[in-house]
């Protein structure tokens, strides 16, 4: 058992002072001012620290095959970063192959992430359309505890899929309870703008913001949105990076349609200056999907979480290391797509996010946690700090900096998009499953400790 | 000591079995499933039941002295019939005089509501402008418990300000951290109208909707918004009854800006279809500002709620009876403005949002007391189910119907607007600091029990 | 040579009292207040007329064969019907076979157009891609008078293209100086909704419009904006029939792009209502896609085309009488697409536009031929009165009145879908190369006087 | 007589080789290819130069009193300079003291413009609302050939008026077939923000902008658009800056209602970075209301113009020299508002709108002149080449280029706001009256030429 005495517990409703009483099947037992410290109770002074969920990053890709590389952190180097920043539950995405067995690759996964060191669920990915596919979104659902499924609209050729797919697959979403993810962006657009930036010999870095412009994402946005609203069905965008996305979400919702975006981090404080690195290295460490984005998209993101009309934040975690970002040195399509992140969300989010006023400390909760658990079904397990809930806390420091550094980061990484960002707020202990997992600097994660969170559908429609 | 027991306890984040032990000092004790039943406890079946934080209307009239009358019901009888329908707690509006202090009517109105049966706070309005207005807003956000004021835009010749006013008391409220509550019609523009009408003759109620078109609620509301977004300060807006306003509370939200929306439950259902009873009462007994809207208009308003764009439900409760009405017989601006509705908008919000799909059971509470409380400063004391929080619950009975009528509300009026309405979802029982005042259709109140809550000022800007 | 002598004459840009002369070449010889009668010359009176550039109608099928029929009306008999109310220039589509040559179906379309009473061009369907079409897209330009090529964004598995294809089309458009057109409906999701219609028994006329409704437009209308937005091509949107397109086409021209839309007259004053006809037949007649649309979706047309967002007005004109409705008896699917609209279109946008105020006399010339002579680059030779220009003229009287009747009209199909309107409003005679081809009622056109009229293109970017 | 012969002439509609006849009456006698010359006739050789209509500017302000000086340009130096740019024609502004006989004022302005060098016309402000301003519309739109009103929102306590004198006026108008005009500023927060920020110590010219920040354009447009709604009346705002302001003008105009919006091109290409000059009177002298805005707004306006959303470009033009600048020098507010610029609006169109693309010659043309003439009408008197029409031309050198100076310009004022500006595009000849008045750098003006321009109303609603 353990004790977290004297902080100010914060959830996405509240704050207050009060100690979190943890039990031993790593659920909080109690939540309340002086609690009593039962017998052989380990104590956690969090005098002075806001005692908040553990962070969920709705959005990672750990040890993940894509374009022919395979990411560098695996399920327990990432989720060890995670947990040094605060982040105790990831959801990732199981990613079949076109064509082969949804329920397989589930398996796949599975298999690959018996090493994380804290929870982790699963999206399914939905890369083409048969009846296997759809008898077994049946048999995740019901079985596996998988609630949801993602699909790609870019990546044309490989994971994209096309409106008839889509339409299909969110129905029989619909029909099961389960919630669609789409990566929005358009596929035939970024494959031609890529084919044609290529004939003309443009073939660095700073080509790629080029082939995917804002709009290639407002339009799968606009798109995606109006397909669900043929069928009524609720549906998720990832990583919404513009202005336009934002605003189609905000004009779905006001409709009355259940629409929820998500931010990466990333995508709040860092722009499409990072292209004109000379440096190729430089430039295509920030290759990503969708890329960053001229400067003012960030005030959409912002205020899109702060009024409530983007929900979660996260990081698309998927990491390359030099090397492997080579392999498009004389093609920019070549150049594994993927930023790190996880390790730094929380802290972002807290510098830039609640010590500039944009956001409360109930809505950091919200958006790093809690609201991620709502909608994919986990909460109060997780995202909240009551009783019953999951023992998982981090007990952060708002007032101690650090300056994020490639050289001191836990990420499997060889870089950081924010290397030299010094940042105000940070997990000064976290706490998952009831026991201690990172203290003042100091990872005490287990290999394998990491539980598998089974998420039962909504019910359906 | 009040034991509720077996029921499933529903706050704004989430739902779960568990019971409820108040104390006797009219605060939740603790929650929990199988809570131990203590010496000398009461215990309440909740078995079947939802147990949710009791309602907070954020808008009632009660006694007003209104257009040469005073609304019918009165603390005592407007906060009995608020309890006979969940309701626990008020936040009525002390109105000075233009040109008066504001800290004498505040004197006033705690005097006149002494005799309330539950628990009440207030708005206190802004209805002209100079030093002693200034001053007396920092007495009472110091030592009154006020956290927020009140305009109106309309009501030319009477309580309307100006731009410059608003200028002046947002910017004061912004300095003592309290918020803004504006009414939002051009008042100017309705003067023009009614003036019009009254000129070609028109005189009877079915002009009162044709003086006060969607367009000059959208106006106002645009520019409030406007006025806050210079000054950097949040506002508050009213029932909301238009597209056009909820389109631009969002539009603002969409920018950064903190706005809130306020919905009144009669808009979210009625339409302006009753202006042309042939019956003038009939129609009279309608006439409230904002008037009744063309039907499309609920949606904008559903989906608001529902997407979290707009946020409380309230009833802007004013009571007149048919003599009183009458004074506009002629005339149809005499007719004093207001329609009653404390009673009956938890099981409105239910039937009509919840049982539809609209909402979801959270979502029915933070929109009928969560949010308000949030918003106004009172959370978690009002608004949750939590150890500490007053003891102000409703023990909800989602499938029992009732059908409304005036032969039987408790509202101190005689006629009632969803008059022969069936509705499904009603308070079984209702408990006010931790007594039961309310059950299966027995009430038990006490003149004076109910307690003025102060509401502290936000941190000032 | 013919002078047209007493009118008030009437463009685009300004109305005044003047008569015209027409030269033996066909051409407009000169305007003016008062001219001499040369000798030998016809005087036609157009005292108390109004005389206008002939209607342009730049959206028609004529004998065109689509789903398994040929629509009825035929070059001759389409184009004398057009007379007959006053439009003079007919735009066509070649709409050649997918995988077939876009010169060869011109040629077909050329030979089949031969007949044609008055004048006539033709935009040309793009409907697959391969090094052919980039080709021919090429030589049609240079060789054949095509300036503007059509896709379709429906239709799947017939003509529908994707957005590769759509991408590749409009940026070769763009090299030659043409503009492309667009069906804009998503196919994926007509298809789905189709099948799932079917699929559950839905097999009747008022299941056509639940397969297609206004978000289905919308969404594609979106999409192709942003496609040629991101290759900084102008696009022509045909039938927009949803405020969702219009509202997409005015945020595009607000941010700067170069997007055109045209409207339908049959959307402009039919609504959904057609669809819930008892008789088979009745709700058959009305299938065309996108199909009529609940009646506050022409406000919005109606403005679009009175604030400019929306410039031309056609018909779409496309006949199918009583046997060929007949094949999707049981399968709603299977109905021809398509209703008759040339004769009547002028006087609808003059009774249900000017006469209402909508309109200003200016702007019906801008909507019924000057637009559509500017966008596809015919002016100032079609769609003002001016020296030099054709002299297609339609001498309009703006008091008289007609009822609109199968019986009566000169359309070949069976029905008309104004069938008993009453319209004030007429051409009293229409003049099409100079010469008088309706008069009073009385047809006087010959078979095969009507010129191909050749477009050049437009500077390439 | 004076025969303009081998130019191309272009309109509103359209481009084409033509000599053009301009009688001795001052009009236009013919237009069209090879015309004979008269004898006795003078010939302007117009090879290699675009013939267009005069320009308009329909926004001036000549030798006004305002805030305590007289503006520089009087109507003789102020219409010579216009000349000498290619406008042939003002709209000036009557602005009687508020409380004074708006006829009177129009007898002053009338005395005053007699020195005029080529036409004008005049808007009379209505500054308050009494009987005898009712009346005075009456006369005026009857007797004196006045069709616009202009109201100011802004200049609290000097020239605004309320919202009931501008729904009094505009009803007004309505009912006489005249049309308002509305500067669009919401002075009760100009004037806030003003002594809020002299009290705060803030004087210098860089706080102008702070003073009157976008929103506060914004609210006033969407605000008269809102009151002209009411009454079913048309509106048109003059110099819009803000995209806000554009915005709120295209959803009006995309709900249906007539509202027109004009640009001042100085607003075109020169932002707020001018308020940043270390040089006092270098910040002063771009001293005007609405302030030059962050660059991003322009794309707003640009676009406007070009989709037709706004329709007209003026100049506000109101020259201060650096002795009346100066008496603001110790505080921002006593700085006359105003920047010179009738002589140099045509030449920035050009330069910045067509050589960029953006624009058309036709379109220049309608943003020059045509559509001023429409709205205000005076069309087809100016505004178009045709016979008929008054000799307002002006001969285009699309292709030479000049360098803007206020040491070689002909405006009465110590600077240019485009000092050092190259612009490509300039006028060749003027042509006022059939007179040449500028020929090759020459001005050949003669004092008192200019004509006042009635203006009739429309047809009264
Ligand atoms: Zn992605
Ligand atoms: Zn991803
Ligand atoms: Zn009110
Ligand atoms: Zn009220
Ligand atoms: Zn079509
Ligand atoms: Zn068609
Ligand atoms: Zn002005
Ligand atoms: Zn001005």
């Amino acid at each position: 058992m353990l004790l977290v005495r004297g902080g100010t517990v914060v959830t996405a409703e509240w704050s207050r002072r009060a100690d979190v009483l943890c039990d031993d099947a790593g659920r909080i037992a109690a939540v309340g001012p002086a609690l009593d410290v039962p017998v052989g109770c380990d104590v956690l002074d969090a005098g002075g620290l806001l005692v908040m969920p553990g962070g969920i990053d709705p959005h990672t890709h750990m040890e993940m095959p894509f374009m022919g590389s395979v990411s560098s952190d695996d399920f327990q180097t990432g989720t060890a970063a995670g947990v040094a920043g605060g982040t105790t539950t990831i959801i990732d995405f199981v990613i079949p192959d076109p064509g082969t067995s949804l329920l397989g690759a589930w398996k796949d996964w599975r298999a690959k992430a018996e090493k994380a060191v804290s929870d982790y669920s699963f999206h399914v990915a939905v890369t083409h359309w048969d009846q296997r596919v759809h008898d077994e979104m049946g048999i995740l659902t019901r079985d596996c505890g998988v609630n949801s499924f993602k699909h790609f609209m870019a990546y044309k050729g490989a994971l994209m899929v096309d409106d008839g797919v889509l339409l299909r697959s969110i129905g029989r979403a619909l029909e099961l309870g389960a919630l669609c993810n789409v990566h929005a962006e358009n596929g035939d657009a970024v494959a031609y703008l890529q084919q044609d930036l290529l004939a003309r010999g443009v073939t660095g870095p700073a080509a790629h913001p080029r082939s995917r412009p804002p709009a290639v994402e407002g339009e799968a946005a606009q798109r995606v949105i109006a397909i669900a609203g043929l069928l009524g069905a609720p549906v998720y965008i990832v990583h919404v990076s513009t202005e336009e996305a934002a605003a189609a979400i905000a004009a779905a919702r006001a409709r009355g349609q259940r629409v929820y975006g998500e931010v990466l981090a990333q995508h709040l404080v860092i722009d499409d200056g990072v292209y004109a690195d000379p440096d190729w290295l430089g430039a295509a460490r920030h290759v990503m999907s969708p890329p960053f984005r001229p400067k003012h998209h960030q005030n959409a993101l912002w205020a899109g979480l702060a009024s409530g009309q983007l929900q979660t934040t996260a990081t698309d975690h998927c990491c390359f290391c030099a090397g492997q970002k080579q392999q498009g040195r004389d093609d920019f399509t070549q150049i594994p797509n993927g930023t790190p992140g996880i390790e730094d969300r929380m802290s972002v989010l807290w510098h830039h996010g609640v010590r500039t006023g944009r956001l409360t400390p109930e809505e950091f909760v919200a958006v790093t946690s809690a609201n991620a658990a709502k909608i994919f079904n986990i909460h109060p397990r997780k995202g909240t700090v009551t009783p019953g809930a999951d023992a998982d806390l981090v007990l952060w420091d708002a007032d101690s900096s650090r300056t994020v550094s490639a050289a001191t980061h836990h990420q499997n990484v060889d870089y950081n998009v924010y290397e030299g960002m010094t940042l105000t707020g940070l997990a000064r202990h976290t706490i998952s499953g009831g026991r201690v997992v990172w203290s003042d600097g100091d990872l005490r994660t287990v290999r394998g400790a990491g539980r598998y969170v089974e998420r039962p559908c909504f019910a359906p429609d």
